[in-house]
């Protein structure tokens, strides 16, 4: 880590061990804090403004101030199919049916971010392409009895066996589908620093 | 795995614990086998066509029969920038001048793949784009300090620190960059287990 970031600690608005996973490996420190926001998005937004929105949402949603050394960050991750947003599942046959629709197709992965400090706030907003190869129902069911889909937004990690088996292309940030654009925070955080 | 490869065990020549990862998580049974083989090429050889060579050459020299329910899987990755092949680096100066020259460009990963089995073999190559911001003297002398860089082709790994920080988009299968191109190792060895 530079010099410059060294003393920040971000406080993670994210239950997700992949997305505290990835910001340690970043090499900040971290804290996990919990914010609740509403996510109702009015219908006329475009998918790829959501998660910026919800990110900021979330952020203004966290009332606690921020100690001098500490940096909030929050992220909302969406998955688009054709223009349509598609959620986490609530159900096996709603995660069969994502991932029947995502099978041969190229999709969208957009995470926002917030951050936000006693001095300033930012959003931004990454996005990543990713091509799924024709899966059959016989891996898309060896998959759904064996992993943990249900948390997952477009039903899939791509940092398991589906996403190992089925991505045989992506053109951005692959971390960005796996929770969070790492090069492109470190590189925000870096510049809001500096800011100061 | 789909029941079509059931029983069957990759005999991986590699020493690399990534690679050996990558495969157990695709769903195989795994068995590391060493093979030496001579790795000098002509001159006039391609970059993009050097990974498969070796990798079939890797394989011819494994002189063990294969056995029945066996597939002996050899790979070679090189890093291209400019079309100059960038290898392992023999020293910490080496490989700060290989990251000097990847910093704010785009370079080529291909990784050469030779399947093998008692029925026939196949080779291919997968290519993976990825594209460095800048980075600063710091932020690699950062990396030199406190990664393992000589064991790696272009002196990074793209799951560590500094391909977090530093790799802002790639094009192509990020396992590749990885060590192996895991969704077309897959989608191959079923090809290639039809085949028989």
């Amino acid at each position: 880590m530079t010099d410059l970031l060294k003393g920040y600690t971000l406080l993670l608005a994210s239950k997700s061990p992949r997305r505290q996973q990835l910001i340690s490996k970043l090499g900040f420190d971290v804290e996990v804090v919990s914010i609740d926001a509403d996510e109702d998005i009015d219908a006329d937004v475009l998918p790829s403004d959501i998660p910026g929105i919800l990110a900021r949402r979330k952020s203004m949603a966290y009332s606690v101030p921020i100690a001098d050394s500490h940096i909030l960050l929050t992220a909302d991750t969406l998955v688009v199919l054709d223009d349509k947003v598609l959620g986490k599942p609530s159900s096996r046959e709603e995660a069969y049916s994502i991932l029947s629709a995502l099978s041969g197709k190229r999709h969208q992965v957009y995470t926002g971010v917030c951050l936000r400090a006693e001095w300033g706030s930012r959003v931004f907003t990454e996005a990543t392409d990713v091509c799924f190869k024709n899966i059959s129902d016989h891996e898309i069911n060896y998959y759904l009895d064996n992993y943990e889909y249900m948390d997952k937004a477009g039903s899939y990690g791509i940092q398991e066996w589906i996403g190992m088996v089925a991505v045989e292309r992506i053109e951005g940030d692959f971390y960005n589908v796996m929770g969070l654009p790492v090069a492109r925070i470190y590189k925000e955080i870096v510049d809001f620093v500096k800011q100061r």
